[in-house]
């Protein structure tokens, strides 16, 4: 088992964690909680295979992935109480969730022939779209409307990534780089309420 | 033409009449609940082929779907005023459908090659997400948030089926059987107001 | 280049403008509307190519489209004060854009072998998908579910299309006909608010 086939792994298991914590506040059992919590998880790879016709999907192709996510429900069922009191250790996991599904899209976007923006588009919507579908899901707002800079970090990092492919860094360097570009933007976003600009009017 | 293909057909006719009354007390027009009844009939089993990467969808390949489901719109709309007054009835032809759906689900998920989890997980969504996605469309909290057991009862079936494949059953003996559980535990979840735990505070 | 693909690339302009719009009333940033603009933009075609398992999807194989995304979305950025004294002008490139996207939309499923019912289906997806899946995204009621005549406009305009492919027409008469037929039906439906008829109760 490879280094990043772990961080995958554990990446859907956070993921899992975070989708099944969101329906604690609402009136829903723990199926709901299985849902969300696979929804956010799986959502934003699965959107980027359907668009790529890149089949199977990931979690089809491989079961290890729909394990992780029931283990990271049982986890957020039996410790939500204590979980909800690290929103610190939850943003932190939440960056570097992102961060690393963020590079990884891009990857798989490139592998299957695409060129570098729509590899970076790819990226960005493997980081996010699992929490807009869930969002969706919930009638809530879709976090890509409301919070500071999120999905925007994960375009730059993207981009950082598909630069880097130019110079002679080994991949690992460059995976490692990109992902941290993306996690110091939206961890000094959340600390510096950083936002990009909207609409003058 | 084969009992199975005769239930499929009824089914999405069923599906069809009850995702366009969902619209009667909205402020929509004619094709609103057609449209509403549409995405209730053919939205879960087009997810699940999507995923699956298998073309071309039921209801592309095969026009009578979609003869079947402009028959439930028009029923529906004919006959509004009497069907929303037989809500026992509605209960029972519902419970029928995803009963019977999520077993055609899972065999067909068999039928491409993937592992019996991920079979069990794509018969639930041809019963369920149709209904899901018709409430997104219209701002509904989704089914499956709200509902007493429901989602939970597919799976169930679903398993139920996967595990009697190991038996000497005759495959309509085992649809039979595996569809009545799901009905039978959808009936006594909403008689008896049955719901899974939620998250303990 | 031909006229086509110059509509082609102008509608998916405009559509990016009005998609970006939307999001002006609303506390989102640059982003948001960029995110906005490109889902209304290529949404509706995505849907489209990917229940017909045609890859790869138009706005990934061919990247001048994500370029005339961007330039609406900076063309609405940067006029966003000026465009929206503009409602009647944006009613009349909407009404443009639907009417050539639902023709276009039905003649890309005919070239991928369904019936015609299918492809009027096709067509209309074509055309107000990716305003419906921006509305959901914005947790605004869809667009289909509240204006006058809108969807069932292309709907109209798909089938006379239809029809007259089986007369001694040009391919390119029957597009303008049968697009101008859409774009009369929508403005005659606004100027004197017309609409389907509702569920008698």
């Amino acid at each position: 088992m490879t280094l990043q086939y772990t961080f995958e792994l554990l990446g859907t298991f956070f993921f899992a964690i975070s989708g099944a914590l969101v329906i604690r506040d609402k009136h829903a059992d723990l199926f709901g909680a299985t849902f969300t919590g696979f929804v956010t998880a799986i959502g934003g790879g699965t959107l980027r295979d359907m668009m790529l016709g890149s089949y199977p999907l990931v979690w089809i192709g491989d079961i290890h992935f729909l394990y992780a996510i029931l283990a990271g429900v049982l986890v957020a069922y039996m410790f939500s109480n204590f979980l909800v009191k690290l929103p610190k250790t939850f943003l932190l996991f939440d960056s570097l969730g992102i961060s690393f599904f963020t590079i990884l899209g891009v990857e798989k976007a490139l592998s299957v022939g695409v060129r570098p923006e729509i590899a970076a588009i790819m990226g960005m919507f493997t980081a996010i779209m699992g929490g807009v579908i869930r969002d969706v899901l919930t009638n809530e707002t879709p976090v890509l409307f409301r919070k500071e800079i999120y999905a925007t970090a994960c375009l730059a990092g993207a981009c950082l990534y598909l630069v880097l492919l130019n110079f002679d860094l080994s991949r690992n360097t460059n995976l490692v780089v990109s992902s941290m570009l993306i996690m110091i933007l939206r961890l000094l976003a959340v600390k510096f309420r950083l936002a990009l600009p909207g609409f003058k009017r």
